[in-house]
């Protein structure tokens, strides 16, 4: 099946053209409510209206192309993802899931081929949440979730989120216009690339998502007592680097055990000097999973177990939730067409989690979400080095169409 | 025993007044060649004259006071320690050294007792190194250890080593002229609060030093692979805190079995993100031992357990030496004569190292030392929190009186 090769290489080539929009010089940096997401949005209107879409753009600035039914009355099926990036990041983390669809699309209305239902495609502004510090705003706003304290938003200039609004042509009071109807919504497919090294390691272009998995993340602060390196004999320290690196490989193998993801990925050590023996730590943890209760029951083991090494080592503990979100699973019967799909194309139907957050966990509080994560090299992203293939890409757009296929046939 | 009651208030009023020659506003700090300086040399030449010694001050800027021995013709016995500080130290780590054996003399004076050898106190004017970076200037010059390469030594405001001895009213050429000849030494003590918990933990008003410990510092460095903490799950992860941490256990625990200290005092971890498992850790080793041969098999030890750690967990190692001195061991026949004076005064003549390094260090180039060590509260120094009680200033004061007088009867 040749039929996507040409194609493939358009949607690298749009990513390319994406990646070129940026707000800082030699790098990929392109944030909500920009002169710059307004040109990625101009740009990617122009593309779906060349696929025969209707292209209009939300309260919340983002943007939405419509493939139209010969029903005029018919349900939308969403795909989408993100068009806003981290600081110096790649071309293809949320772009990709909206230009691989788009391509479909594309292939569809030059075939003439139409479907009983409306197929929607959003751009949605705001995922990575780098200019305000709060992610998901772009697809929040389409499930009524758009928060009033959001007005008090500020970005490293100190412009409010109000006001970045109003420049980009719209406003918070109005945000309620992008909230979206559940009742005209049949549900919603995120393409995106897996950000990790899974598929890459079993050999695999694409897979499907069971979930999305719930984070918590706490700060955790060790007291011990400072003192001179060359002068307190071992057996007198209550050294707080040596009962945080405890805590650190404490932390490792109770999640592994417990077949959870945790990470210590912040360390701030004091006073930080050569000769001192650290009086003070301070670490972050992140723990996930796709199922809370795992998650939470490796959580309660690790809080008893560094209580433990503290206790022992006759240091201060103390921690402090800093955020909690939960798992959101992907609907099962929309799984199960989009792993036929992947099938169907010759590829082993892999399922995976999804350790990182996406605008599909906005959308499962109004519509049935799956997802389909595509190889990326080493598992990079939020980073240059982002790369997919283009037979990767080849078989996102056959894996699509299939999944089009036979969910209009249902 | 109450004949020193009376001086060691005086010690400990003397130690005040020296705390308040600062610097800096609020805190102790007193640096090398500054008008501070100046001030506190000025004054302690004033309490040295007071007790009928000679005063002068050399070309490196450390204070001396003689107590001149009825023979001209005589060797001189030195005590002596620095009079320079840390930024926000405390107010007895080196002037104690200073200020505690001027009261004996001072004593001495005003009893009439005499000796068969001159007797000279020194305030060395830099131990800290705080200035310049480079600690010891002081006692080094004593030694003919001074450096021509210091003279492109800076301090924060640029101002050059040479510049500062200038506008001290000395020279950086005529510093040879600080130098000793080693034929008219006899020996050198040190009195210096402990730095450490071992003598407070002992219930010890003081102990005598055996040797100042060896010190080899190390930068490590181990990278690992970056990655989202929630898309790569553990066993694929090359997690450089994680690899770091069972590198500071093994430090802690080879160290321990090895009868040595070993300290990880400093650690950066990058891209240090909550939610991104570290590519990159760097930390810092300092290892000592008042046996060099001990701590190099310790350290032979640790690196290549740290080595092990690293192939297990795919991760690369690199370090680098960046200091290394020798121990220096206190001479056994002074030794002696201090132990027994500390017996007299009933007290049990504990032996223990310094894991800290003094100006006994550079001393030792030239005459044998020794070193006598007074408890401090909690082990604390370099803080304003340092404390020495009037009890232990006396039993201190009694111990100097003791040893001068056993020592003039060899």
């Amino acid at each position: 099946m040749n039929e996507f090769a040409e194609l493939a290489h358009e949607v690298l080539n749009r990513c390319d053209q994406l990646g070129l929009i940026s707000q800082s010089p030699g790098m990929v940096d392109r944030r909500y409510l920009t002169p710059q997401h307004r040109q990625a949005n101009d740009l990617v209107a122009q593309w779906m209206q060349q696929a025969g879409m209707q292209t209009w753009q939300d309260a919340a600035g983002n943007q939405w192309g419509r493939y139209q039914s010969h029903n005029a009355d018919a349900k939308a099926f969403v795909f989408g993802s993100h068009l806003d990036t981290v600081p110096n990041g790649g071309k293809y983390d949320g772009m990709l899931g909206v230009i691989a669809p788009l391509a479909v699309i594309q292939f569809c209305h030059d075939q003439g081929i139409r479907f009983p239902f409306h197929i929607d495609i959003v751009g949605f502004g705001d995922e990575e949440g780098t200019r305000f510090g709060s992610t998901l705003l772009g697809s929040r706003a389409l499930t009524g979730r758009w928060q009033e304290t959001w007005r008090d938003l500020r970005d490293k200039d100190q412009v409010s989120l109000p006001d970045a609004l109003k420049n980009f042509g719209s406003s918070f009071e109005n945000i309620s216009q992008a909230k979206l109807d559940p009742a005209t919504l049949l549900g919603y497919l995120e393409v995106h690339i897996e950000q990790g090294p899974v598929l890459e390691n079993q050999s695999l272009p694409v897979g499907w998502v069971t979930a999305i998995a719930g984070a918590k993340r706490y700060d955790i602060k060790v007291n011990g007592m400072a003192g001179h390196a060359g002068t307190v004999p071992m057996p007198l320290r209550q050294d707080a680097m040596t009962a945080c690196s405890e805590m650190v490989l404490a932390i490792e193998s109770i999640a592994t055990e417990h077949a959870v993801v945790a990470t210590v990925g912040r360390m701030d050590v004091k006073p930080g000097a050569v000769n001192v023996i650290p009086g003070e730590v301070a670490f972050s943890l992140d723990i996930r999973s796709e199922y809370d209760d795992m998650r939470d029951k490796a959580l309660d083991a690790i809080l008893l177990k560094l209580r433990d090494i503290a206790n022992r080592r006759r240091v201060d503990l103390n921690w402090q939730m800093t955020h909690q979100a939960n798992a959101v699973h992907c609907n099962p019967a929309l799984s199960q067409t989009l792993a036929q799909a992947i099938e169907l194309t010759g590829i082993k139907p892999l399922s995976l989690p999804s350790g990182a957050g996406h605008d599909a966990m906005a959308m499962d509080a109004i519509c049935p979400v799956s997802m389909l994560f595509v190889r990326c090299k080493g598992g990079i992203s939020h980073h240059p080095g982002e790369s997919v293939t283009h037979a990767d890409v080849q078989a996102t757009l056959q894996v699509l169409q299939r999944f089009l296929d036979s969910y209009s046939q249902h």
